[in-house]
């Protein structure tokens, strides 16, 4: 996968986070337990060229778009960082995401430590999470779901799974997937500690700060 | 008051909280809640060389000692920072706030912006919160609790308030405390969330860290 980065960012009020973890740490399930616990915060919508699948949806699952309105989009700069996958493009939209947080929502962004770096690189504000298995054992089990994969094809994913742990010391924030419901509230806690910053804080009670010093 | 610092820290794993607030802001009733409601954390007990009032414990409420003690203490450079308060000294102990962090344990010190500024700078990887009441109003009610006192004691009070306010930016984390259970809940997520940092993480969980990636 090669990553391209595409220029900077405004003021905001919703934080936005990278959130990556390996397949089989449980990320997707957690994200949507999250997301029905917590107000304020929605997930991104990536662009991508690929085709449709049944029960995709445009506009909610991806942003469906042709290759070619996809390089015009790359043209203009419109994403924070795009990917070509097995001979897919995949991109996060600047104005979607910065419209997301000037109205002051929380945005979540599913993403690879590639892209987690640029993002990053480009929001410094930004918060990262890294989700993880409890423990080698598990993350086999879960690759091994249905438990009829060959040894070779559930290690080819063990591999890909362990090249992408590898950065997690690069986040900000590591969770454990071990106790579903545990994992869930410490996602629960980051996003609701990181309101309580004074930056934001700020942004949304400066009318109450002032009358306080009055 | 006057505080004045003494020397550096070691490594540690829990997370040392400043925490201050203006008279009035509810600071103490929220923080009692808070230790009722999350485990392995405990507040910070100060030195002083004031008498002990009825009903107070030594080592519990404030470690009492004698002022020659206290000066001995000082010449130790024993103290993050100290202060003299209407002729009595305060202090905290370095010894023992490093314990208490050495066990895993995060610790509340209750100490306004003077002494705030001090530990930050001594304990950069410290967390400091400010308490804020949700109106002047608000405040000058509950200065006034009992309706009883004169007005110009009140306004010396909203002063001092005032004054302990003006330095809420210095802060990491603002709390305002408007509905009490909101308040406390986001003290929570503050302490849980900063568990869940990156470091924090790679010292508690070092061992299954090392196994993922094995």
């Amino acid at each position: 996968m090669n990553h391209s980065t595409q220029s900077n960012h405004h003021l905001q009020l919703g934080t936005l986070y990278v959130v990556s973890a390996p397949s089989g740490a449980g990320k997707t399930s957690l994200l949507k337990q999250l997301m029905t616990e917590v107000g304020g915060v929605e997930t991104s919508i990536s662009h991508t060229t690929r085709d449709e699948r049944p029960g995709e949806k445009n506009g909610v699952d991806y942003h469906f778009v042709a290759k070619s309105e996809f390089e015009t989009l790359i043209e203009q700069r419109a994403f924070f960082e795009y990917a070509e996958v097995f001979g897919n493009f995949y991109g996060t939209s600047k104005a979607s995401i910065e419209q997301q947080l000037a109205n002051g929502t929380d945005v979540i962004l599913e993403i690879d430590w590639q892209g987690a770096r640029q993002i990053r690189e480009q929001l410094p504000e930004s918060r990262s999470i890294f989700i993880l298995p409890p423990s080698k054992e598990a993350l086999r089990q879960r690759l091994d779901g249905r438990g009829q994969d060959e040894q070779t094809v559930i290690d080819k994913r063990m591999k890909a799974a362990q090249s992408e742990m590898s950065h997690f010391a690069e986040y900000d924030y590591l969770v454990i997937n071990d106790d579903f419901d545990l994992a869930v509230s410490e996602l629960k806690a980051i996003l609701l500690a990181e309101r309580q910053k004074l930056a934001r804080q700020q942004q949304k009670h400066a009318q109450l700060l002032g009358n306080l010093l009055d």
